[in-house]
């Protein structure tokens, strides 16, 4: 998507490690108005798909897949990091690796907001080494229900999530796909 | 706002130690059309007060302060709970107690995204004891920045989070106000 490449072009900040910056509009701060372009374009690639619920996880996914789900008119439900008081017992939960952060940590969406009959598609802002979305489409099938895709905001094609998902079946649509990047010489697209 | 209350009586389930579980449409599973009015209603609340930014804190925050600032047509920002690899060293911090995870936790917000000229309204899902909002508005206030009022969905006035925001001379609005509920009794709005 023209629109998102120029905009990491113009406001992403590469730094060390492989980390790219997008949080003046993506995740951090966010630009709601642009993001709301991303989710009608979510919404213009699986429009047709019978989609009943949208899923996210906590925290950066929240905000696109909130407004992804205004234009398809279905609830969203973000997966949560760890259990708290407020959740029931009953919840689908998988384990995901966090190479940002450092850490494995348990996800979980309670049983009640996930049913056999749902077909779901799953926002995220990310996909890097895939262990998100993993986590995420395990709590689906679990649940009996259908994992319709994925819409990714920025994937860094690079890293071997995007394959990963898309041979075990899942349909994957990223809005901007990163070849390769540093700090040298900036951001190139596939 | 009665559609509100309307909904936390037929939705909302009443736990041990005064827990509301609102997940079904609030805090877990989001009915994004219907948070769609309650942000309409925090516009109608604020729109003169020249808000020209939206703040909330992760993670179920972040939902109805994405569709607020569609509303106000400005960006919407999310502090942090804790410091990772992609926020920038220069940020402005505060403290937080969290009674329901029996924690205390680091806030941030990136010193790009907060300035003295900002206008912020800060929203979030639940006040109870005030620590998150008091974080929030110190954060504001650190940036030299102007906190224009709080827009809450669910105030539990019997506990004294309000008084105490109310009293330090910031504007709060609760769109629902519980002033009292129990498992036997239900909940009595103020």
């Amino acid at each position: 998507m023209k629109l998102l490449e120029q905009r990491i072009v113009s406001d992403g900040i590469i730094g060390a490690g492989n980390v790219l910056k997008v949080d003046s509009f993506l995740n951090h701060q966010m630009d709601v108005e642009f993001l709301n372009k991303l989710a009608e374009e979510f919404y213009r690639l699986y429009k047709d798909c019978g989609v009943n619920k949208i899923l996210t996880i906590e925290a950066s996914g929240i905000g696109i897949a909130c407004l992804t789900a205004q234009f398809f008119k279905v609830p969203m439900v973000f997966a949560k990091k760890s259990k708290t008081k407020n959740i029931a017992g009953d919840v689908y939960t998988s384990k995901v690796e966090s190479f940002t952060h450092g850490t494995v940590y348990d996800i979980i969406v309670s049983k009640n907001f996930l049913n056999p009959d749902d077909k779901v598609l799953i926002i995220d802002d990310f996909l890097a080494k895939g262990q998100a979305l993993l986590g995420l489409t395990k709590l689906v099938k679990d649940a009996g229900a259908e994992v319709v895709g994925c819409g990714i905001v920025i994937e860094k094609a690079f890293q071997d999530g995007g394959e990963i998902i898309r041979n075990s079946g899942v349909r994957v649509e990223s809005l901007a796909r990163i070849k390769s990047m540093s700090v040298e010489d900036g951001v190139e697209f596939c």
